[in-house]
């Protein structure tokens, strides 16, 4: 029985270590879905989570320093539209930037955590932050391009690794 | 032997509590998006398994009832854009509300289920309609503005509780 | 013990099997979209994991060959609209294509396999392309329409019963 119980004590942890992982990708670089994905984040590490958000493509903006990205004519061009968490805008109703501003008022009324205090929140809770290495060569955004708080710039393996191990897996 | 086989018991049940759940979240309200989510949220209901749709942002419109909401001036404006399931369009192509009309007769002459028959039959099935407190509060949508059929308003912490208990969990 | 170990074996198999299997609903038919979609595939593929791909709605874009399609007047009208692997355009900023065209030069030049490759390669490396009926019959799209890669026409059912047997499954 002794050693059965011994037997049994991995698989016991393993399973409750799959329970308590959340593991994300951050695809999407709009504000109302980045504040899904941040909600989401921070709520799941509050309840003792073990959490890793995956940004990628424009969910790269959401960890990017406000300077300007690119090094070729087109990095460049692209760098000109990319935003950081500060200045995305909704997915729907812009307006060229009127929705963004009505948003953000509408969320500071209601007493709702703006994004930046969010992704603070999230980095202050642990959740593990990680770059995706091909989008940021894609995109000419270089590890220098993003905040501090950001722990790793790594490959689609590693995502999947997370991910494998997860309870919950969500492509946002 | 027996007491091994009744500790046995509650994991094999565990498990297949796990296996039978499906939750997702339902964050977008475009009409190709919300056909999809119900699609797959009654044909899991109807083979046996355990449903739960937690509505957020603009999936708040698959929820809501044709009234205006809103009580400060920005969020009348914004209920001037919200629309319920009738009214919702596609995420493409949708040329001002001409792909809405062209989906539709599209989706008859092909004998598909439309929206808001999908969503009574959800209904029916016991898919379990939640709605997102904090969403429903910047958007200044109140309970009495949701359809009867959703059960309860709550926070991120009941969906997170839920999608760890689930097999699938979908980010919509 | 003989007995318990053998009884344990199915569950300790199909435990591995759910850890080795992903499945993901490609909902979405744009450029930056399916390129997270296949790169996942092809690298969890690749990584020995067992990989379901479920196309449906303008994901059916991915698997379509060049030519047009459509039967009814709503039918060919939408097909004018849909495009191939080759002609997707990315969710933001395509300028009437123009951002497709700059994307494409910027993988190359940072030497990201395009697109039609990543499929071909998925292929290779056992990925199963599943078609969605529902969506295939709303948008007038045959099976002769889509490419040989494709090994069948399947309903919802089917994507539940893979989804329900994989350790991560992603709506993209």
């Amino acid at each position: 029985m002794a050693l059965e119980q011994i037997a049994e004590v991995p698989a016991a942890e393993a399973e409750r270590a799959v329970r308590n992982r959340l593991s994300m990708v951050v695809f999407s670089g709009d504000m109302d879905r980045l504040m899904a994905a941040f909600i989401i984040a921070t709520g799941a590490a509050a309840s003792g989570m073990d959490v890793t958000m995956f940004f990628t493509f424009w969910g790269l903006q959401a960890i990017k320093k406000p300077s300007p990205t690119g090094r070729s004519l087109f990095g460049r061009m692209l760098g000109v539209f990319l935003r950081d968490i500060h200045g995305v805008g909704p997915s729907k109703m812009n307006f060229g930037g009127l929705g963004r501003w009505m948003f953000k008022k509408m969320m500071k009324a209601h007493n709702v955590t703006p994004l930046p205090e969010l992704r603070r929140l999230a980095a202050e809770l642990g959740v593990r932050m990680l770059a995706c290495q091909m989008s940021m060569e894609v995109m000419e955004i270089r590890r220098e391009d993003l905040i501090d708080e950001v722990q790793d710039v790594v490959g689609v393996a590693t995502f999947l690794e997370e991910a494998s191990r997860s309870k919950i897996t969500l492509f946002i």
